[in-house]
């Protein structure tokens, strides 16, 4: 069977950059077909009516949607350094977490993000963010999939690079290291992986990004 | 290893019906905690401190919660009939739907429910559940999953029962037949099944709970 496997997205965005991630652990080559989101491709709206959004992976003519489908799409057919574990609990686990990342962790940010580091907004993201600390504290590892990278460090790509970006574009300080010292040393771990490195954008696009929208005038 | 099964729930919640649904499936034989959610269980908030809701699963004394995470559990542990297609770009694609329902259908169709039917929201609902209709009639399958019940069917628990008793007590009409007659039919199919039947409510349940809570007095 070809493997034909392409990527659209944009550079700047935290859900494509968890695929190319997966892509690089897995030492999968893929093209990436770049998007322009203020003019969708005509490719882009027929593989995802639905969310018309990037991500989407294609393999072999197949599309598939949603940044966390694609990297359980990626770590089933290509086989190499898992991604998700082994154990079906353990992999319950990592996906809940990925899940509070998604649903709690990153809009609890992005709020306090564009609000300027508002107070309450900062206190809703923190609160969610003790989740991960705690859980980073009681693993005591490197990553949240311990030794190796797993689905919720992958997911938690935004708070790796793109918080950090955002504060150092508009002056906001989220993430604290003496109230989160595992996530911020998890955040220097996961940041200095190779296949992390070279999935994602300079630093100075993100904070490009955040000064020129939500920057102050 | 003893097989201790329980799960945390509340008779009324689509949510915790799913799991119901995915364990009658698999003919597992469980425990089922009621939970009182105005004065939430101590095992509750242990087992769930995020989102201090139901469902939670607790297999041998280890906890799991979100419903989607659990039938996937449920369905790797035990064996039988699958839940999940075993292919890897069917397995993406029931996923990708599971979460489509989650984040766009569900939403939008309770918006619906609360608003009384209000045309903007109605519409916005039938934007989301055209997507459904038309999956089923690209499957043309008795079910999402074919010809037997999968990961997406189950999903759509809240659309085969809640959607309908909130049309009989409220006195909408948000699945009106000629519009969406393979999601009409799909209901009807998905309502006989033992396994869900078992799995659900009486009717008057989620009746009495969108009067009481959405009933004009």
């Amino acid at each position: 069977m070809a493997n034909e496997v392409k990527l659209h997205g944009v550079t700047g965005s935290p859900f494509v950059c968890r695929v190319k991630i997966a892509l690089n652990l897995k030492g999968i080559k893929y093209e990436f077909v770049a998007e322009d989101l203020s003019n969708k491709s005509a490719d882009l709206l027929k593989y995802n009516p639905v969310y018309k959004k990037v991500p989407v992976f294609v393999h072999n003519g197949n599309p598939i949607s949603e940044s966390l489908v694609i990297v359980e799409y990626i770590d089933e057919v290509w086989k190499g350094v898992p991604i998700l574990p082994q154990d079906a609990y353990e992999k319950a686990q990592a996906r809940f977490w990925a899940k509070v990342i998604d649903d709690k962790c990153i809009p609890a940010l992005f709020k306090a993000i564009v609000s300027h580091g508002e107070k309450q907004a900062v206190a809703e993201a923190h609160e969610t963010l003790q989740f991960l600390e705690n859980e980073l504290k009681v693993k005591g590892s490197k990553y949240f999939g311990g030794e190796n990278i797993n689905l919720v460090d992958i997911s938690a790509t935004f708070i790796a690079l793109w918080v950090g970006a955002a504060e150092e574009a508009l002056g906001l300080e989220l993430l604290p290291r003496d109230k989160f010292p595992k996530i911020k040393e998890w955040c220097d771990n996961y940041l200095k992986c190779q296949a992390v490195k070279d999935g994602l954008p300079p630093r100075e696009l993100p904070v490009g990004f955040f000064k020129s929208r939500f920057g102050k005038a």
